[in-house]
């Protein structure tokens, strides 16, 4: 069955496999002290044009989120996101485990405004009791987000500059970073979101890799010892070569930024071919995640072609049905999308 | 300066002091294992008419929310509340401190709303994911509300249904429950109460005690090795008999009942000072506490009269102030705001 | 019952019973802004020999240990401590629910060996794996300690040396004392202590107050946004006035230690009593708390006289039983026990 | 250069990666869902003899404790080990990061005695200060343990029988796991292990994976809603098939047996060598971690033909080193031991 399901039904890009097998008997120090660990680091701080940033990895997004969000906050902190940010909806609660509450602001087309924002820590602070009340210490937004939407440089640029009057931390969920920067619609860099963030993480399992997210901080702002503190939340990988290795290949000959743009030149046909049958989109998404309106007749005849996620309930009638391509998804699979024949 | 500025700028009731001076030579054992105590537990068991309740003494209401809600909820579970709930505003995150995340729902009048909560948890289990988000264990609600409002019977009946109909436990937060239990205007007893929530507790610090809350456990549902759970969390007394006596005392005569009584008595004079005056409402509220709108200059009137507290900002010119009277209100102090000269 | 089980069996000393019933009906803000609190403070400043200490009052020990601890460690850090330390053992592991572990050395007469400290410092740091161990951050002494012993001026000095050198913070566990500083066998003075240690609490609970605790934060080093951490941990006194109000009265006239000083006395005397009854020690206290080995028999015949602590065992047949003296110790309570037949 | 160091230096054993290829372009459903992870858990509950256990699989073992520990205790509970176990010393303090305190008796031979365990217990129930500490709830042991020495089957039974006297569970870490059951000087099988225990792992990462742990509950006792518990910890694999195939291929054809023999028989040859070349035994182990002594001369010279762990110091003049073998060492790799030239 073709999967349309989510970026990350597939193995890992073959060029992973290939490097895993090429160095698997080179007998290398634990936790992070490999040499292809120092390789990858060097490539992505080159790649985000940052000579001196502090490069670490980390296995999965929601394990990075809360290591990066419990690390950098002060204890009397809070993190705000979007209502429908990632760390608020589907971690069950893993930023709170650290004792940080996440402070939501509603959610515009899955972003954070940065009017919003602005208006929330002006009424905060002018709040006589916020002593009494958590404080803002970081923003979170993910880039894509979580509809697939992205952020323009302009907003990104007010968000940073608001987090920065405020004393406060700007911290991008990069988990698909690359469908992101690679998508026609966008104006934002790599070295842009270095820039504009203090720490953001560049997603690998959703771009390719078996597991793995480089986390970037951008202005010398690693916590102190911040190994053990990753060791401290369980997080921290004995054989940490395998995502040294993995980000290494992913960050040769921009492995990493060529399958994320063939994931969207993927995602523009989908749209092309969601447009050609009439379906209706629920949101635009200039990214990989493709989110349209099905009723369960229209549903139970695409399960009979391909697999896609059911994302959530629109109304009595319909149902949000996300399609997602990814690194793996091939026109073939695309063929038998639009071969489809649905009510 | 009369001060109206919230219940518990005053000591405490005389005849609590009195308690405490009687009962000052005589040698008890600590945390809680003192007579007093244990007849106070008594006493409440008999108000509520509850038999064989669990009561427990706590020193104060956000310690209590925290205890109560990290002790009882599993480690999926989060704890639901009005986006108003104390435990979402202004507790410094203390909840989540333990590892919780407090769900919140919009407030209504400051209250939840049982529809909005039956829509909610409709949604929650309808959700394929919901095995990644947090599960609801619990709804808190505060009686009187932070605004000063009431539930019904009739609402408290639906949402203790719903809580049990979706295996949850209906938690009362009764800071300041004895202005609630004596308003004109509730068809709510204490007895109703105990009936309806699995937990709930009775306010000592905002209705004439020193300190003091105590914790009634309606359903033989105390956790295990409780006293263990509440040293832990930096909660247990050394001089339990502090909490016991007073709660003694205000279980004795009807005094708890008498003197929130009293409180409403005279929140009934403010309300008509209030239309009087020509004051307008934020919010219609039947307990001690009255939310108005003032603009800076009659704030700065007012100030001259009487303290009060500047609860938030309304608009650009207005803000709600808070008048509240309590067990130590006098004729007097309301005399002073009657013959106050404000524009 | 003559009770010589503990030093807080009684209420409180009646100055502050006296203080309480004077202040009762002043208006005051809470949350410790009143002007007792602010005048304790002073006063406390001033008996320390510190002009701008900061100040901070808690309502018990515990609570106290696990707020300051958890705030002033970093996340990497733990707290070292002799394995009789009172947070290792009797706190119910509340330092280690704040998510930092109690690193524990032999204790020698319930103390922290300056010797000991340093050997395991050496250690530590000449581990090639110490990034996966917990960082010494601070270390936690209680003086008088658990048993009733004493550090030397000497010792203090060396642990403090040790504590600087290796970039770690002095925390002194002060519930008792009061009793410490007014032994006959003490070098040690409040300056010495305030001079010596980062952070340190003057007990109140079991030096005549009903509750409290007084932080001293000796460095200009109180956490950012104290009060806040403080409510978040559930730990924020509504009546603030009620801990002001009594370390007002306790640092008015030198009460704290006059009071401290009719404990050592009584103790002194009850020392005697114990070597004329031919008791053995199991340890030489020279403070308020006087550790014995008796067994059942003996026991069963002094629990017709008075009460006292069953501390421990000692061996199959003997108990180590406590008895101790406060500021609410009577001579004719000593009489007692002298008078006591006892086999 | 030869690698002694650890038993984690190398990749995967082929046959893994083998696997991963193969697999590599099937579409799976994420997070543990996959037909690999069912068919590795049918394997493992097969070989443990275990008709209906729950298996449940993680990324590392530091993970893996805090997992299991943190969701199997109860809130006023602390888990015991030996002194020397893992997660007393070099886990960063992941166990207390949940809020639970990790209780140390003294090691014998990097093992937990049985009767220091009764002893503790009879002790800790005897205290009638219990209440104020933290409650024994769950024993954990490493088998090998960190120093390679075994548990005999005799011991595990003392062990488990004291557990459920004490109403505790007991809980087996068994990262080298494999290194144990092939021992030539072992009596326990994994049928014993699953019989004996509550919960143990099937460590991977140590026995040829390039990550992962296998969980097994063996009393059908796994924590309600645990994948939420997982997620909620950051430990929950997305492509949870890296796991699932990794184990399915360990359990295929015995080949996580095979492996963890050939490791054996090479660390039989290794302690020939150790005695031929007339090297101190710092302790004797029957598994795959041989620790000797040696001074720096020694270890100057044995750096020039192959890598070791500086385990630890033992006295002024002497390292305990360690030199492990694993499923990737090879006859040659001994040879190069055996032809070393050291004073």
């Amino acid at each position: 069955m073709v999967s349309f399901e989510c970026d990350y039904s597939m193995g890992a890009h073959p060029a992973i496999l290939r490097s895993l097998i090429e160095t698997n008997y080179e007998a290398m120090p634990g936790y992070g002290m490999d040499k292809y660990s120092t390789s990858a680091k060097e490539k992505i701080r080159k790649a985000c044009g940052l000579e001196d940033a502090d490069v670490e990895f980390l296995v999965g997004g929601t394990q990075t989120n809360a290591v990066i969000i419990s690390t950098m906050l002060k204890d009397c902190e809070g993190v705000i996101t979007a209502s429908s940010g990632h760390i608020n909806v589907h971690e069950s609660g893993a930023v709170e485990y650290t004792g940080h509450k996440v402070l939501s602001l509603p959610q515009k087309q899955g972003k954070l405004d940065p009017h919003d924002l602005n208006e929330f820590l002006v009424s905060f602070y002018s709040d006589v009791t916020h002593e009494h009340m958590v404080f803002p210490g970081m923003v979170y937004i993910s880039h894509p987000t979580e509809m697939g939407t992205l952020y323009s440089k302009q907003e990104l640029e007010e968000i940073s500059d608001i987090c920065h009057e405020y004393g406060m931390q700007l911290f991008m969920d990069g988990a698909r970073l690359g469908y992101g920067l690679m998508s026609n619609s966008t104006d934002v860099t790599l070295q842009d979101i270095a820039r504009l963030t203090d720490v953001f993480y560049i997603g690998g399992t959703k771009v390719g890799a078996l597991c793995g997210e480089a986390v970037v901080f951008t202005k010398n702002n690693k916590p102190q010892h911040f190994v053990t503190s990753i060791k401290k939340r369980g997080a921290l990988l004995a054989k940490g070569r395998l995502l040294g290795i993995q980000f290494d290949t992913l960050f040769t000959d921009d492995l990493y930024f060529r399958i994320s743009r063939h994931a969207i030149e993927m995602a523009e046909q989908l749209r092309e071919i969601i447009v050609e049958k009439g379906w209706e989109f629920y949101i635009d998404s200039p990214t990989n995640q493709q989110l349209i309106l099905m009723n369960e007749e229209q549903m139970a005849e695409l399960s009979q072609y391909v697999t896609f996620d059911r994302w959530g309930l629109y109304d009595e009638e319909r149902t949000i049905v996300r399609l997602a391509t990814s690194w793996a998804t091939t026109p073939e699979d695309l063929q038998v999308l639009r071969e489809a024949r649905i009510g």
